[in-house]
């Protein structure tokens, strides 16, 4: 009898332990902490329905992609895990990517519900957290690396720093750097890094009253950065001025999140696995269905440093080039009609320009300032406040260039 | 002794259950059956962290959407709950729409994971019963109802055509139809029901080389329909007929599906709640970030007896509006320089199109056949086969014109 009861007292101890780690793992993410489905060692083709690669091994087949398994080779850092951030590391966790560097200090709110990914049951944890434990579950494959901490205070940066230098592994830096942050200090900071390291990135961006938003690709000394020209964004056909008011809480729409998610990552598997033509900007005006591509030399007297240094260094490897193939190069990336290099490639109407480009008369057609830089400067950067005071894009790039 | 053994064996079987509840829930979907969080009675615009609606909101105050908290009196059908429909339904819940109604017959596999939404551990269960756990989780605010069947056999579809008619509430049809399935034969079941009925729908689509896709807008009478011309894609830079081998298993990517569930359902949001301009086409090109837009009008000799009628009405709604309303209505939707009412909305320069229009030389410029009608027709759908050979759109219009 009292064996009896001693087993079955052993027995209720171990359920009550079972049942605390379903909780936990129900509240944390999705399925199963261990993995919904077993890891793959190698990507296989077969068409059957357990392959979760086979729609993406198809590319090959379909001739649009050459060498698709190479996705398990390469790294990428995203910075921030939000509406935006969030969507891209699910895409490229499903696409099977190598490995993701996630970073982010907020966490998740019930106010974060209408955009997609985040589920109530995890308000309370961190975005990172949240975040890793419903990818690992969705694709054990990849290779996951999170850090709950603010990139923009001095010891962080230095970490960040080193996390984008050694992020695929010991002395290999990352692939692509992803900003997907909501505030302009986090993407100069991101700038400067980049910027000091030659690390190509990409920059990514939704406007306050959620119907507009861009994707940016940034390669160090060969296109414009943040420091050479204020960051542009898609006009809207609404006034700017509403926008503008202290202390407003911004829109947002998983729709407008979702679209820019999805051509920031369709950017970086172009760029990743080299197929299509990899957008250096492309813009979404939500209002009019407007997509505006153009390209940005950088500003030979960029106030960073290192851009400056990147410029030359980009220079000289154009030089060492065949003359062939800087001939090539410079078809596909020089597009200067102005000193600036500042022009829209997509042709547009007039019509449809007027439409889309809103109340600020003098910026180039269709093309607008996406962030204002807050008034309190730090450092580094010019102090130039952009504000809809009809200040024209030419009129803030004399002014930058005289300082 | 015999008391406390007993309690235990009680407590046993307690635990017991309540450990398979658990597992059983997590299974299904993602978090907690009874909901992450609390079903909330009002909309409010409250600036606060708990306030899952307080960016949707937020809309308001931007001068976006005059009336946001309208969306909860909307009940929107989805057809096809995969790559597009599901990723469309999540965006609804999370915009809080009133009412949803999926149909799907297909099973959630392995295979689906490089798409967003689905999770491993959902592998085997209906797509509309792990979509609806996921949903309700999600926002328990929504109404779901969901049908486990194909609407193509002739008894679902009577099932089918009257949950269209009463999806809102008895009496009452659903406000828009959304087609997100694969495949031709369930787009012309979607289009014959709502000519019958004169829903609205809304038509999206993903190339097999999963590098390009589309949506859309179909009004009874105002625009083309399915059975007025072919279904229309856009034209990617690659070889089609690399597309065309029987048995090729279809390629897909999250990056393309995300962005066309994303403008689709920010027509439908621009739809519902009167902001912006609605899209008749829009198409995306992944290869070179291309998305062209245009609009059609219906074929006065369409095959389709009921879109002929609906037409008729349309002419004489029109034609009973005060005067000046027909001239805004008119500018409003008719662009036609045809006779088949095809243009081209977006301007775009010759080199681009030549770069997006790829291999097929007769259709107009950037845009080709979406879909391969199947070669086995049955009764109402006109025997033409649609194939690469070089046939131009005009040359299929003048054919079905004639039959």
């Amino acid at each position: 009898m009292a064996e009896s009861v001693e087993r079955l007292q052993q027995r209720v101890e171990e359920l009550e332990r079972e049942l605390a780690q379903e909780r936990s793992r129900r509240a944390l993410g999705g399925g199963d902490g261990g993995g919904g489905r077993a890891r793959i060692e190698k990507m296989s083709p077969e068409v059957v329905d357990s392959n979760p690669y086979s729609r993406l091994m198809a590319l090959k087949r379909m001739g649009i992609v050459s060498d698709y398994e190479k996705i398990r080779t390469f790294a990428v850092a995203i910075v921030g895990v939000g509406g935006v951030g969030s969507v891209t590391a699910e895409m490229l966790t499903r696409c099977g990517i190598g490995k993701l560097l996630l970073f982010d200090y907020d966490k998740v709110e019930l106010a974060n519900m209408n955009r997609l990914f985040f589920q109530p049951h995890q308000a309370g944890l961190s975005k990172v957290q949240a975040a890793e434990h419903t990818l690992r579950n969705i694709n054990p494959d990849v290779l996951f690396e999170v850090h709950n901490y603010n990139i923009t205070t001095v010891e962080n940066f230095e970490h960040f720093m080193n996390r984008i230098s050694n992020g695929l592994e010991e002395g290999k830096p990352v692939d692509l750097v992803l900003s997907c942050v909501d505030n302009f200090e986090a993407r100069r900071t991101i700038n400067t890094a980049c910027h000091e390291l030659g690390q190509t990135w990409m920059e990514s961006g939704v406007s306050e009253n959620a119907v507009s938003g861009h994707i940016q690709l940034i390669i160090p000394g060969e296109s414009a950065c943040f420091a050479c020209a204020p960051p542009l964004g898609v006009a809207a056909n609404i006034d700017e001025k509403t926008l503008k008011r202290e202390g407003v809480c911004a829109a947002s729409l998983p729709t407008t999140m979702g679209v820019v998610a999805g051509i920031l990552v369709q950017n970086v598997l172009k760029f990743l696995l080299n197929f299509g033509t990899v957008s250096f900007y492309l813009g979404y005006n939500a209002m009019q269905d407007f997509f505006p591509t153009m390209s940005m030399k950088p500003n030979p007297q960029c106030d960073d440093r290192n851009c400056r240094k990147q410029q030359e260094e980009y220079k000289k490897n154009v030089a060492a080039l065949p003359t062939q193939e800087v001939v090539q190069e410079e078809e596909e990336i020089i597009h200067d009609d102005n000193e600036w290099g500042i022009e829209l490639v997509s042709e547009v109407s007039e019509e449809e320009l007027k439409n889309s480009s809103g109340p600020i008369p003098d910026l180039p057609e269709g093309i607008t300032v996406a962030y204002t830089v807050p008034q309190k400067q730090e450092d580094s950067v010019p102090e130039v406040t952009v504000e809809d005071s009809g200040e024209s894009l030419e009129d803030l790039m004399a002014k930058m260039k005289n300082m």
